[in-house]
């Protein structure tokens, strides 16, 4: 059993993976700022589940599991010496690291946020890489990334985990092959941000031989896994304001409030999805197959199916009743895209995924129905736009409603 | 003429490329913390020229010119308000940014270095391209990069200006060509700095259409300039020590104190080089031909000649008749590589360089010897080392000396 370190613990994909690897016997330690909570204030805005402080969930998982999980309040990007502490202290075999700025609408409302995401994940990863570094410990580091560092341009070609073999002409014509960290094409300041943090892994991974495993992750639904269902204190966040909440929740709360669903653009763009409960699998995995090369980074992309906006609205409709409506796209994107993704590594350490049309009803009724009435419908619609000349989402005319459903 | 905004214009290519582009009717004002002399003071370093207050530069350019440099003392990595206040009074044209940590040793020292030196840079450049976007402006950016985010790996081929072509293979082993960015291989945390930076300016040329131009800079040797020396207090600095002074100028230094030229490992470590008369004048050729694209960075090299480390060793041998020393490597990188570098766009503008055989003699008399009174010589020999395996310089039995020249 492993004692492992989770920064971000507290957050939507950081709580559920600290309860199962407690769940799993791990020694857990959750290290958070507690920032999502105070981004919530700002906002004005509240997840649509009631989650409980971080101190009555770890008290509630003590009663239902008997297992303890520890807690830090530390701010890892502002406090080095906090975090090092901590690091020397509890000496982890496996640091776990989803303490970052996740929202891409939230990276892009204004300066002051940019600058947050910035300062907030390009600090929290340096420090927590130079911290290992420092100390002279070995753990297994485990980062949560995003496929958003791949970009969407649609070339037709699939997308590999991390590394792309090229072929570079030399001067005499003859083609040298490459296997280089794939260009990324980062959509937010969100999304470049974690394209930066690849560098800062390959940097230490090369010169101070950590061993890093970094996560690409596809846009995340669900909420509930097998162990925060165990007791209502254990619920896990739910967010479907027009920063945090991503386009399948939102689409659930539109439904659930009898609002169309808001579809940016023709909702072509693909996107890459996986379920909670297939990232507190993944991570598992991770976890437990630790990355023993050093020099070079691990990568796998953590997602399990793709589908367009477009797809997902009738899949929706079709499961709610839903009516459609399509509003301008705030964000600087192609209007449409395919998308094919390699999720071998994964697929091949045994992951089972749970698919969008098994899971949905379970959501719908279990989450969107069950809380509706804790919904504010006007924090629904995305309001920050990607560059000044564009407008958030106004709603155009309505498109035609369950007759689009498949 | 062109209002024109140096962010680093206090530091050593920000000085006479402020004097410069003023020489040349521009409206300058420089925008400096002032931190590289507050790292002398931290170091008990000091130049070996005897540099004056800003002040004092400034006032003396006005007796000597009659021109007049503005100076705003703002750190722009940490006061937002104060930079994004004086960007919408100036207006400026031109922005040129030198604003970063500059020492690969010195970002290598300890985790306090580390963490300063990506907080800085990252802070700094995208406190500036979030300014510029969120005020509307659009002057021409230019960045001070450097040639180090390429990499030393050699593979025979010649580095392109910042964009390589390949060619990807298809599902059906057809090539598709592409143009992308030279994937980095940053030796330091410094070099990774400016890796990370191209990331950003990647994104805000695409999302805010910023015109950008990012100069792949070589290692800059020689002190003055046409402009420095009109008055002594216009002097550039000299940096010999161990942290800041490049292997040129430690040569120099030693050569001047009857010391041999320490030499890390083989001396087969080739790099690019660029006088400081160059950098000003590639500067001036940057400003007068803007960026006129919007989307894509463009990126030039700003190197004149490439050589080992050992040819440098032996040219300055010849020239002051030291001798030559082999001392343990303190950096992590291979021992010998080959380096070829395209430079075709600044030698497009009319760049007609200044080459080490022609300028290495006036360096050794106007400023290593002429100032060789100052030198304090336990300053310089590097001591950080890249990790906690290596040894620092220690010295290895002296080489032959000028029995090896050419």
């Amino acid at each position: 059993m492993k004692q492992i370190m989770i920064i971000g613990g507290d957050g939507f994909c950081g709580w559920p993976t600290a309860l199962h690897l407690s769940s799993k016997g791990h020694d857990v330690t959750i290290v958070d700022n507690l920032s999502r909570r105070a981004i919530d204030e700002e906002l004005g805005a509240n997840s649509l589940t009631p989650i409980e402080s971080i101190e009555t969930r770890i008290a509630a998982w003590k009663e239902v599991s008997g297992r303890d999980i520890a807690f830090l309040k530390i701010d890892i990007a502002k406090d080095y010496t906090a975090l090092e502490a901590a690091m020397a202290s509890l000496r982890p075999d496996t640091i776990i690291h989803f303490g970052e700025q996740r929202a891409a609408p939230y990276s892009m409302k204004s300066p002051v946020e940019k600058c947050y995401t910035v300062d907030n994940n390009i600090g929290a990863t340096h420090n927590l890489l130079c911290a290992v570094a420092g100390l002279g410990l070995d753990p297994h580091i485990i980062h949560l990334g995003t496929m958003g560092v791949y970009g969407y341009d649609d070339d037709g070609l699939e997308i590999p985990e991390g590394y792309l073999r090229v072929y570079i002409p030399g001067d005499d014509k003859t083609l040298f092959q490459r296997d280089i960290l794939y260009p990324t094409n980062p959509g937010s300041v969100y999304h470049m941000t974690k394209s930066m943090d690849q560098l800062l892994f390959q940097f230490y991974a090369k010169n101070d031989r950590l061993r890093i495993t970094d996560l690409h992750q596809g846009i995340v639904w669900g909420t509930q896994t097998e162990e925060t269902r165990l007791d209502d204190r254990l619920v896990n966040r739910f967010d479907y304001d027009g920063d945090y909440g991503t386009v399948l929740n939102r689409f659930l709360m539109q439904a659930a409030m009898d609002h169309p669903l808001t579809v940016h653009g023709t909702g072509g763009q693909t996107r890459a999805f996986i379920h909670i409960q297939d990232t507190v699998r993944c991570l598992a995995l991770a976890v437990e197959n630790e990355q023993t090369d050093t020099g070079k980074v691990r990568i796998m992309n953590q997602m399990t199916e793709t589908h367009t906006v477009r797809d997902l609205a009738q899949v929706v409709a079709r499961v709610t009743g839903a009516a459609i409506a399509n509003v301008a796209n705030p964000r600087k994107e192609a209007a449409e895209n395919g998308l094919r993704v390699s999720n071998q590594s994964f697929r091949a350490l045994g992951l089972n995924p749970i698919t969008l049309e098994d899971g949905l009803l379970a959501e719908t009724n279990e989450i969107a129905r069950r809380f509706a009435h804790r919904c504010n419908p006007e924090m629904i619609p995305c309001v920050s736009t990607w560059t000044d000349n564009q407008q958030p989402g106004v709603v155009r005319p309505v498109a035609a409603t369950r007759s689009i459903a498949a």
